[in-house]
Protein backbone atom coordinates (compact mmCIF):
# COMPACT_ATOMS: atom_id res chain seq x y z
CA UNK A 1 0.00 0.00 0.00
CA UNK A 2 1.15 3.38 -1.08
CA UNK A 3 1.09 5.69 1.35
CA UNK A 4 1.67 9.19 0.10
CA UNK A 5 1.55 9.91 -3.70
CA UNK A 6 4.66 11.45 -3.42
CA UNK A 7 6.87 9.50 -1.75
CA UNK A 8 9.49 8.03 -4.02
CA UNK A 9 8.06 4.49 -4.16
CA UNK A 10 4.84 6.02 -5.57
CA UNK A 11 6.47 7.09 -8.58
CA UNK A 12 4.45 4.79 -10.56
CA UNK A 13 1.50 5.69 -8.44
CA UNK A 14 2.54 9.69 -9.40
CA UNK A 15 2.84 8.75 -13.09
CA UNK A 16 -0.90 8.52 -13.52
CA UNK A 17 -1.36 12.89 -12.63
CA UNK A 18 0.86 13.44 -15.49
CA UNK A 19 -0.43 13.23 -19.16
CA UNK A 20 -3.56 13.25 -20.06
CA UNK A 21 -5.19 10.71 -17.81
CA UNK A 22 -8.57 11.13 -16.97
CA UNK A 23 -10.37 10.66 -13.45
CA UNK A 24 -13.11 8.90 -12.69
CA UNK A 25 -14.69 10.30 -9.80
CA UNK A 26 -17.15 8.62 -7.28
CA UNK A 27 -19.62 10.73 -5.06
CA UNK A 28 -22.55 10.06 -3.37
CA UNK A 29 -25.61 11.40 -3.63
CA UNK A 30 -28.70 12.83 -1.79
CA UNK A 31 -30.77 9.35 -2.24
CA UNK A 32 -27.63 7.87 -1.53
CA UNK A 33 -26.56 6.42 -4.78
CA UNK A 34 -23.49 6.71 -6.27
CA UNK A 35 -22.52 9.15 -9.27
CA UNK A 36 -19.39 8.80 -11.22
CA UNK A 37 -17.73 11.84 -13.59
CA UNK A 38 -14.63 11.73 -15.52
CA UNK A 39 -12.57 14.77 -14.67
CA UNK A 40 -9.46 16.69 -15.20
CA UNK A 41 -6.53 15.99 -11.84
CA UNK A 42 -3.81 17.68 -10.26
CA UNK A 43 -1.51 16.19 -8.21
CA UNK A 44 0.25 18.60 -5.69
CA UNK A 45 3.68 18.43 -4.18
CA UNK A 46 2.32 17.87 -0.59
CA UNK A 47 0.61 14.70 -2.47
CA UNK A 48 -3.09 16.36 -2.01
CA UNK A 49 -5.28 15.96 -4.91
CA UNK A 50 -7.12 18.76 -6.74
CA UNK A 51 -9.98 18.44 -8.84
CA UNK A 52 -11.54 21.79 -10.83
CA UNK A 53 -15.40 21.81 -11.08
CA UNK A 54 -17.95 24.25 -11.16
CA UNK A 55 -20.11 25.51 -7.98
CA UNK A 56 -23.49 23.98 -8.35
CA UNK A 57 -21.96 20.71 -10.49
CA UNK A 58 -23.46 17.78 -8.82
CA UNK A 59 -20.07 16.49 -7.75
CA UNK A 60 -19.40 19.65 -5.47
CA UNK A 61 -22.88 19.58 -4.01
CA UNK A 62 -22.45 15.59 -3.47
CA UNK A 63 -18.95 16.05 -1.83
CA UNK A 64 -20.77 19.69 0.41
CA UNK A 65 -22.84 16.93 2.04
CA UNK A 66 -20.47 14.03 1.93
CA UNK A 67 -16.58 14.51 1.63
CA UNK A 68 -15.70 11.21 0.45
CA UNK A 69 -14.72 10.31 -3.00
CA UNK A 70 -13.42 7.13 -4.62
CA UNK A 71 -11.17 8.03 -7.48
CA UNK A 72 -10.28 5.29 -10.08
CA UNK A 73 -7.61 6.37 -13.23
CA UNK A 74 -6.16 3.66 -15.50
CA UNK A 75 -3.05 3.86 -17.75
CA UNK A 76 -3.76 5.20 -21.28
CA UNK A 77 -0.36 2.99 -22.73
CA UNK A 78 -2.01 -0.18 -20.76
CA UNK A 79 -5.70 0.03 -18.94
CA UNK A 80 -4.65 -3.22 -17.34
CA UNK A 81 -2.45 -0.94 -14.79
CA UNK A 82 -4.53 1.56 -12.44
CA UNK A 83 -4.80 3.47 -9.48
CA UNK A 84 -7.66 3.57 -7.13
CA UNK A 85 -8.02 5.89 -4.31
CA UNK A 86 -10.37 6.37 -1.14
CA UNK A 87 -9.95 9.83 -0.15
CA UNK A 88 -11.96 12.83 1.55
CA UNK A 89 -12.29 16.42 0.30
CA UNK A 90 -10.85 18.39 2.81
CA UNK A 91 -11.30 21.94 1.51
CA UNK A 92 -12.60 23.83 -1.32
CA UNK A 93 -11.81 27.40 -2.71
CA UNK A 94 -12.95 29.45 -5.19
CA UNK A 95 -9.13 31.64 -4.79
CA UNK A 96 -6.99 30.92 -7.99
CA UNK A 97 -9.20 28.17 -9.20
CA UNK A 98 -9.72 30.30 -13.18
CA UNK A 99 -5.91 30.11 -13.21
CA UNK A 100 -5.50 26.25 -11.99
CA UNK A 101 -8.22 25.28 -14.77
CA UNK A 102 -6.53 27.81 -17.27
CA UNK A 103 -3.02 25.32 -16.23
CA UNK A 104 -5.38 21.77 -16.34
CA UNK A 105 -6.32 22.71 -19.83
CA UNK A 106 -2.60 23.86 -20.65
CA UNK A 107 -1.52 19.82 -19.87
CA UNK A 108 -5.09 18.04 -20.95
CA UNK A 109 -5.40 20.23 -24.19
CA UNK A 110 -2.60 22.09 -25.20
CA UNK A 111 -4.17 25.37 -25.34
CA UNK A 112 -3.00 28.51 -23.10
CA UNK A 113 -6.77 29.33 -21.41
CA UNK A 114 -9.53 26.51 -20.85
CA UNK A 115 -11.86 26.85 -23.67
CA UNK A 116 -15.27 26.79 -21.55
CA UNK A 117 -14.43 29.89 -18.73
CA UNK A 118 -18.25 32.00 -18.42
CA UNK A 119 -18.99 34.41 -16.30
CA UNK A 120 -22.07 32.80 -14.83
CA UNK A 121 -19.81 29.83 -13.84
CA UNK A 122 -17.90 30.32 -11.01
CA UNK A 123 -14.98 27.79 -10.83
CA UNK A 124 -14.21 25.88 -7.50
CA UNK A 125 -10.87 23.59 -6.50
CA UNK A 126 -11.71 20.09 -4.31
CA UNK A 127 -8.89 19.33 -2.67
CA UNK A 128 -8.46 15.75 -2.00
CA UNK A 129 -6.65 14.00 1.09
CA UNK A 130 -5.76 10.60 -0.36
CA UNK A 131 -6.38 8.03 2.85
CA UNK A 132 -6.19 4.24 0.91
CA UNK A 133 -4.08 4.13 -2.29
CA UNK A 134 -4.35 0.81 -4.15
CA UNK A 135 -2.14 0.29 -7.35
CA UNK A 136 -2.67 -2.55 -9.72
CA UNK A 137 1.15 -2.82 -12.15
CA UNK A 138 0.52 -3.31 -15.78
CA UNK A 139 -0.64 -6.62 -16.86
CA UNK A 140 -2.17 -8.48 -20.27
CA UNK A 141 0.89 -6.65 -22.01
CA UNK A 142 1.28 -9.40 -24.34
CA UNK A 143 -2.39 -8.90 -25.76
CA UNK A 144 -1.96 -5.10 -26.23
CA UNK A 145 1.52 -5.07 -28.18
CA UNK A 146 -1.00 -5.62 -31.89
CA UNK A 147 -2.49 -1.34 -30.28
CA UNK A 148 0.57 -0.33 -29.08
CA UNK A 149 3.76 -0.76 -29.36
CA UNK A 150 5.28 0.75 -25.54
CA UNK A 151 3.04 -1.21 -23.54
CA UNK B 1 -32.51 12.36 -23.35
CA UNK B 2 -32.00 8.78 -24.52
CA UNK B 3 -34.87 6.34 -22.84
CA UNK B 4 -33.23 2.47 -24.12
CA UNK B 5 -29.70 1.96 -25.23
CA UNK B 6 -31.03 0.25 -28.20
CA UNK B 7 -33.23 2.65 -29.61
CA UNK B 8 -32.19 3.89 -33.43
CA UNK B 9 -31.54 7.64 -31.93
CA UNK B 10 -29.02 6.03 -29.34
CA UNK B 11 -26.72 5.08 -31.99
CA UNK B 12 -24.31 7.80 -30.49
CA UNK B 13 -24.36 5.94 -27.01
CA UNK B 14 -24.20 2.33 -28.37
CA UNK B 15 -20.93 2.90 -29.63
CA UNK B 16 -19.40 3.48 -26.75
CA UNK B 17 -20.07 -0.27 -25.83
CA UNK B 18 -18.23 -1.41 -29.07
CA UNK B 19 -14.39 -1.30 -29.36
CA UNK B 20 -12.51 -1.47 -26.53
CA UNK B 21 -13.91 1.58 -24.05
CA UNK B 22 -13.74 0.42 -20.07
CA UNK B 23 -16.62 1.30 -18.12
CA UNK B 24 -16.35 3.06 -14.82
CA UNK B 25 -18.65 1.73 -12.65
CA UNK B 26 -19.63 3.33 -9.05
CA UNK B 27 -21.16 1.36 -6.02
CA UNK B 28 -21.64 2.15 -2.72
CA UNK B 29 -19.74 0.54 0.32
CA UNK B 30 -20.91 -1.42 2.91
CA UNK B 31 -20.35 2.23 5.30
CA UNK B 32 -21.65 4.68 2.75
CA UNK B 33 -18.99 5.98 0.54
CA UNK B 34 -18.26 5.73 -2.87
CA UNK B 35 -16.59 3.05 -4.62
CA UNK B 36 -15.30 3.17 -8.40
CA UNK B 37 -13.98 0.63 -10.22
CA UNK B 38 -13.15 0.24 -14.52
CA UNK B 39 -14.40 -2.66 -15.82
CA UNK B 40 -15.33 -4.75 -18.81
CA UNK B 41 -18.90 -4.01 -20.34
CA UNK B 42 -21.28 -5.30 -22.58
CA UNK B 43 -25.02 -4.05 -24.10
CA UNK B 44 -27.40 -6.63 -24.93
CA UNK B 45 -30.00 -6.88 -27.72
CA UNK B 46 -32.57 -5.72 -25.14
CA UNK B 47 -30.75 -2.96 -24.22
CA UNK B 48 -29.55 -4.00 -20.59
CA UNK B 49 -25.77 -4.21 -19.72
CA UNK B 50 -23.79 -6.70 -18.57
CA UNK B 51 -20.89 -6.69 -16.58
CA UNK B 52 -18.87 -9.79 -15.25
CA UNK B 53 -16.88 -10.37 -12.01
CA UNK B 54 -16.36 -12.40 -9.46
CA UNK B 55 -18.25 -13.24 -6.87
CA UNK B 56 -16.54 -12.13 -3.59
CA UNK B 57 -15.35 -8.89 -5.24
CA UNK B 58 -15.89 -5.29 -3.93
CA UNK B 59 -18.48 -4.59 -6.38
CA UNK B 60 -20.71 -7.62 -6.14
CA UNK B 61 -21.08 -7.32 -2.30
CA UNK B 62 -21.86 -3.88 -2.42
CA UNK B 63 -24.41 -4.38 -5.45
CA UNK B 64 -25.61 -7.19 -3.27
CA UNK B 65 -27.00 -4.90 -0.47
CA UNK B 66 -27.48 -1.75 -2.68
CA UNK B 67 -28.52 -2.59 -6.33
CA UNK B 68 -27.96 1.16 -7.67
CA UNK B 69 -24.98 1.67 -9.83
CA UNK B 70 -23.36 4.87 -11.75
CA UNK B 71 -21.73 3.71 -15.05
CA UNK B 72 -19.39 6.55 -17.18
CA UNK B 73 -17.52 5.79 -20.40
CA UNK B 74 -15.40 7.92 -22.40
CA UNK B 75 -14.77 8.18 -25.78
CA UNK B 76 -11.07 6.59 -26.52
CA UNK B 77 -10.95 9.17 -29.47
CA UNK B 78 -12.53 12.11 -28.13
CA UNK B 79 -12.22 11.92 -24.17
CA UNK B 80 -14.77 15.02 -24.07
CA UNK B 81 -17.43 12.81 -25.53
CA UNK B 82 -19.03 10.72 -22.46
CA UNK B 83 -21.94 8.96 -21.39
CA UNK B 84 -23.36 8.52 -18.16
CA UNK B 85 -25.38 5.98 -17.30
CA UNK B 86 -28.01 5.58 -13.56
CA UNK B 87 -29.39 1.74 -13.48
CA UNK B 88 -29.89 -0.64 -11.49
CA UNK B 89 -28.60 -4.00 -10.76
CA UNK B 90 -31.44 -6.52 -11.80
CA UNK B 91 -30.25 -10.05 -11.57
CA UNK B 92 -26.81 -11.84 -10.97
CA UNK B 93 -26.22 -15.27 -12.58
CA UNK B 94 -23.30 -17.69 -12.75
CA UNK B 95 -24.82 -19.57 -15.61
CA UNK B 96 -22.92 -18.97 -19.03
CA UNK B 97 -20.64 -16.31 -17.28
CA UNK B 98 -17.17 -18.15 -18.01
CA UNK B 99 -17.59 -17.81 -21.87
CA UNK B 100 -19.20 -14.16 -21.71
CA UNK B 101 -16.03 -13.66 -20.11
CA UNK B 102 -14.07 -15.61 -22.94
CA UNK B 103 -16.54 -13.53 -25.12
CA UNK B 104 -15.43 -10.02 -23.28
CA UNK B 105 -11.58 -11.28 -23.70
CA UNK B 106 -12.20 -11.76 -27.34
CA UNK B 107 -13.44 -8.01 -27.34
CA UNK B 108 -11.28 -6.27 -25.06
CA UNK B 109 -7.87 -8.60 -25.62
CA UNK B 110 -8.17 -10.02 -28.96
CA UNK B 111 -7.41 -13.62 -27.26
CA UNK B 112 -9.49 -16.63 -27.65
CA UNK B 113 -9.95 -17.45 -23.84
CA UNK B 114 -9.72 -15.30 -21.09
CA UNK B 115 -6.28 -15.33 -19.81
CA UNK B 116 -7.08 -15.46 -15.95
CA UNK B 117 -9.55 -17.99 -15.63
CA UNK B 118 -9.18 -19.39 -12.17
CA UNK B 119 -10.49 -22.48 -10.49
CA UNK B 120 -10.95 -20.77 -6.79
CA UNK B 121 -12.78 -17.58 -8.95
CA UNK B 122 -16.67 -17.92 -9.48
CA UNK B 123 -17.48 -15.48 -12.31
CA UNK B 124 -20.61 -13.72 -12.24
CA UNK B 125 -22.67 -12.03 -14.61
CA UNK B 126 -24.15 -8.31 -13.07
CA UNK B 127 -27.30 -7.47 -15.47
CA UNK B 128 -27.89 -4.20 -15.10
CA UNK B 129 -31.15 -2.47 -16.18
CA UNK B 130 -30.29 1.78 -17.54
CA UNK B 131 -32.63 4.35 -15.84
CA UNK B 132 -31.18 6.96 -16.85
CA UNK B 133 -28.79 7.66 -19.59
CA UNK B 134 -26.95 11.27 -20.09
CA UNK B 135 -25.12 11.33 -23.32
CA UNK B 136 -21.91 14.48 -23.81
CA UNK B 137 -21.04 14.57 -27.87
CA UNK B 138 -17.70 15.36 -28.48
CA UNK B 139 -16.02 18.60 -27.54
CA UNK B 140 -13.31 20.38 -27.49
CA UNK B 141 -12.47 18.60 -30.74
CA UNK B 142 -9.83 21.54 -32.67
CA UNK B 143 -7.62 20.51 -29.32
CA UNK B 144 -7.48 17.24 -30.26
CA UNK B 145 -5.93 17.50 -33.91
CA UNK B 146 -2.38 16.94 -32.76
CA UNK B 147 -2.92 13.62 -30.83
CA UNK B 148 -5.32 12.22 -33.13
CA UNK B 149 -6.61 12.83 -36.70
CA UNK B 150 -9.69 11.09 -36.28
CA UNK B 151 -11.21 12.99 -33.41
Amino acid sequence: MVKNLKDPVAEPVAKFFRGKHFAFIGTINKDGSPQVTPTWIDLQEDGKLLINTAEGRIKQKNVSRDPRVSISIINEENPYSMVTIKGRVIGQTTNGADEHIDNLAKRYLNTEKYPSHSPTIKRIILEIQPEKIFYLPPRYTEYLQENNNNA
